[in-house]
């Protein structure tokens, strides 16, 4: 019998308490029950994305909530800059262009990270910006941005903030207010160990004021509806009932914990996964690594997908190869929301077989002697 | 020990095995295992909306999907029609005109169906119309639209033909292909005995040929990508897995009964739930009832709420008032989906205890009766 692990970035992992959950009875929406489960459910995202302002839950993936987010606060060719080390950067750029607006792209080579300097000189070159579209945790080549010195340079201006920190969330540092963040996407698959289908977006007072004056035709994903919606603990639209009542048992599960700790924790995850493949003599992809997602560079002469698949199907291991320009060069291993140390482990264990039957060259046991070192020393 | 029971017009109760199915391990989304699920879940919502044709499933609710039909099937200013005699009709309105359509609304009055001859006349007058927008079962006022009618007379004309079948799929018989529907929407929270969070949307050729030509914005409800995904058993985005997952277990179950079956089976429920609502003396509120939901007159002097209200806190018979117009006017019960024979009967005799206790004067027991000489003699 093959077991199956699941260490993609997303789905992740789903946890027998929050399936559990899935499988409840089905409520009606319109009820006191469901009513405060909802409330509940707002006050704990909040908790997670550090924010006093709404958290709005729609039915939808996070791409749904990424939309919201740029139909909801611009309107037809306003210009917005967009940050593009990846794909998900790609993604603002795409629905940014898809919505009508003027989009400035900030390319970056993948791997990196946007410098300040470079930032601030694309501001500065364009005072009549709306908004800035980014990425928290850019899945596609496990990077995480330098959200809160973005903050400092946006804040002073009269420009939105808008960050996807969908597959970075919980695991990655993210003070939504506190770094002026505007706006901030989330979705249930990835930190919030829920399965996909639901997706979060915050509004800071000045996002919310935007959201009153955007043009941008919508109808499901109106903000402002949902805004006068949530007053009420209420949604404009029939709700994912069974995904909501389980994300009350995830968000009781990350309070306990606290998301201090778990910011820690996953950094010291994400650290292990960096020594323990340079232990192995394989080098990283990206030079701002994630908390959330390691991406690890391919051995030369042996293609990332040919690692996956091996991986899936003699271990029943499900990873993460490269995409677009980084398809065959890099795999990505997920540490982020039910993932622990010794799926880690676990992982490189698999791992190390699979690189042992390509013909690469390494001192066995070497990765898992540098994980154990690092989570229990 | 109170127990709970949903006979609301959605959400619909959800079994216990597809609540087992929900809570299933997930599964990765780029998988051979979820494509295989992917493509059985088309295959067998091509069955219930009896299509040959794509019939694409978006992680939204119904709502979703008919902005999807909107934005996808036409362009800015385009002139559409729509059928406006109740609260979902009324949405394809606000939907369209959000979209910045042109909109002419056939206002009938709630309760109604739309005759034929207003259809001509409305299409005669508006041959430069590019779209009809319909209803199956108006759930506001649990109505069935004879969609076989204006089929025939849309299909001589170049106009879409665009139902939303949200409520209606699986009880009223809804012949997609034969009767001429170019887009049909569907939801999975009603008759599909799922949790909300499913969209559906079928694409006749003619329908298909319009997503190429639209001009609206829109990106995660893109057709043209979701129909290109199609082809090769994927989503464009991450699908909701578990539900999807959970859909292949109804639509076996369906396949089971079959489609023809199950029309008749809730067509007598349909039958049953009036014939005891004119047993104890009650009025219908709709000329052309549902087989999925019926809609019942509150006697003179007592509001509709107090029975709802009363049924719920009492009794944990959840059962819908009226909307809007209808508000305190009308209670609606629901037959779709898990409901069931022996549901009603519990409902009713529920019902029977709160009349009374308003002091409405019956013979007690009558309408049990007359379900049981429907559903057994």
């Amino acid at each position: 019998m093959k077991r199956k692990y699941l260490m993609t970035p997303g789905p992740s992992p789903v946890p027998l308490f929050v399936r559990d959950a899935l499988s409840k009875e089905i409520l009606h929406h319109r009820t006191d029950e469901f009513r405060q489960i909802l409330k509940y459910v707002s006050e704990g995202l909040g908790y997670v994305f550090c924010t006093k302002n709404p958290v709005l839950t729609l039915a939808s993936s996070g791409t749904g909530a990424m939309e919201a987010a740029v139909s909801n606060l611009f309107s037809y060719r306003d210009k917005v800059i967009t940050i593009s080390g990846g794909k998900f950067g790609e993604r603002w750029s795409e629905i940014a262009k898809a919505l009508g607006l003027e989009v400035v792209e900030m390319k970056i080579e993948w791997g990196l990270a946007p410098s300040c300097e470079e930032i601030k000189k694309i501001l500065d070159d364009n005072k009549d910006a709306k908004g800035i579209l980014t990425t928290l945790c850019e899945t596609s080549t496990a990077s995480v941005y330098d959200i809160e010195a973005i903050g400092k340079l946006t804040r002073e201006r009269e420009i939105l903030l808008v960050v996807d920190a969908i597959s970075g969330l919980g695991q990655d540092k993210l003070l939504t207010d506190k770094w002026g963040v505007d706006a901030a996407v989330g979705g249930s698959q990835k930190g919030f160990m829920l399965t996909p289908g639901l997706g979060f977006i915050t509004l800071s007072k000045k996002a919310q004021s935007a959201v009153e004056d955007s043009k941008l035709a919508k109808y499901y994903f109106d903000l402002k509806k949902a805004l006068k919606s949530y007053d009420e603990s209420d949604t404009p639209f029939t709700p994912s009932v069974s995904l909501i009542v389980a994300l009350k048992e995830v968000l009781e599960h990350i309070k306990k914990e606290g998301i201090e700790n778990r910011w820690v924790r996953f950094g010291k995850m994400a650290v292990a996964t960096r020594e323990a493949a340079r232990a192995l003599g394989l080098k990283l992809f990206s030079r701002n690594p994630s908390a959330s997602v390691t991406a690890i560079m391919s051995p030369t002469g042996i293609k990332s997908s040919d690692i996956v698949k091996t991986l899936r199907k003699s271990y029943g291991l499900s990873i993460a190869g490269g995409q677009d320009e980084a398809k065959d060069k890099i795999f990505r291993i997920a540490h982020m929301g039910w993932i622990n140390e010794q799926d880690l482990i676990m992982c490189f264990s698999f791992l190390e077989q699979v690189l042992k039957k390509f013909g690469y060259k390494f001192k066995s046991g070497e990765s898992i002697s540098r994980l154990q070192e690092v989570f229990y020393d």
